[in-house]
């Protein structure tokens, strides 16, 4: 499993035998059934966690009991809900398993003092985190600037794969639309094809 | 100027005199007048500028020439089409100031090499990274499921001051709220006190 997260780090920047000692001697290894909460709003997320395996959501849920889907994490995300790792302040997302997965989970401390110890970690993070701000700056002008169907392509040809693994209603709610609305965007595109 | 940058950086990491001096040396000032360009649509975005003084906005302009306001940028901020910088693709976002401004600019290739000879930098960046996708998760979250008076009234407590120094039209435009939207919001506002 550590594995997966080796390759990710090596597709940015390069590990000694030493450091990955180092790097998985801080993780802990944890297993989620599918539906199996990682994280539920109000909790202080406690750990910031690699998708060896399967496939989470993360999402909150409004006065009125509707879920507003956030971030999608599969094999190779980071999920946490970033804010309260980083502050302590209690957590406003719930995280939970879409399929069974394996996790990789790191606690704050021990996040800060790899970094400290590997300081290569530091530009890996720092990659990271760039494409993150540019998935996040594009998802938000389209949130703004889109229609419905022109953010449901964009999402069907940057992740096509995964799209398949994840329910209807929670694309739906990932844009921001109604299921009956994604279902006739859907007939449409198919009817066009 | 230059001393603005250090000491936003120095909150975050310690520097050497020999760092501040290597840094110094990746940077190129510019001083824009207010209403003037760093960036339009469609050019590459090749710098990285940090603002020492002043107030500059990133836009984007819609098929029926609606501006939407992205980000505003002031004293101790990055500004930049983030993806266009990183990427070498043309910039989707315009960069003008709305103050007098004075910038330090760093090139995508000096801001890698910067990395590689101060690497105390990639730590810097690292954690300005962190604190960005916490902002625009917030703000995602936000714009999803927040109504426009909730938005405007969170960023009036956190901005309280940058907020008197950017015209209204453009703060609904950030919204991504009519102007007459927003003066209702602030008349209801005022009439609450």
């Amino acid at each position: 499993m550590i594995d997966v997260l080796f390759n990710h780090i090596q597709d940015k920047v390069s590990l000694t035998a030493a450091d990955k000692e180092t790097i998985q001697s801080f993780f802990t290894p944890k297993k989620l059934r599918k539906r199996q909460y990682l994280l539920q709003e109000g909790q202080v997320c406690k750990h910031l966690s690699f998708v060896a395996k399967g496939l989470l959501r993360t999402y909150n849920v409004d006065e009125k009991g509707l879920e507003h889907m956030s971030v999608f994490g599969w094999e190779g995300w980071w999920i946490s809900d970033f804010n309260s790792f980083l502050s302590g302040d209690p957590a406003i997302f719930n995280i939970d398993a879409i399929e069974d997965s394996e996790l990789l989970l790191i606690s704050y401390d021990d996040y800060e003092n790899l970094t400290l110890r590997v300081p290569i970690m530091d530009r890996y993070f720092r990659m990271l985190y760039q494409n993150s701000i540019v998935t996040k700056e594009r998802r938000l002008m389209s949130s703004i600037t889109h229609t419905a169907q022109e953010k449901y392509l964009k999402l069907a040809e940057s992740n096509p794969e995964i799209l398949e693994r994840i329910p209807q209603n929670m694309i739906a709610s990932y844009l921001g639309i109604a299921p009956e609305t994604l279902s006739r965007i859907r007939k449409n595109l198919v009817a066009k094809k």
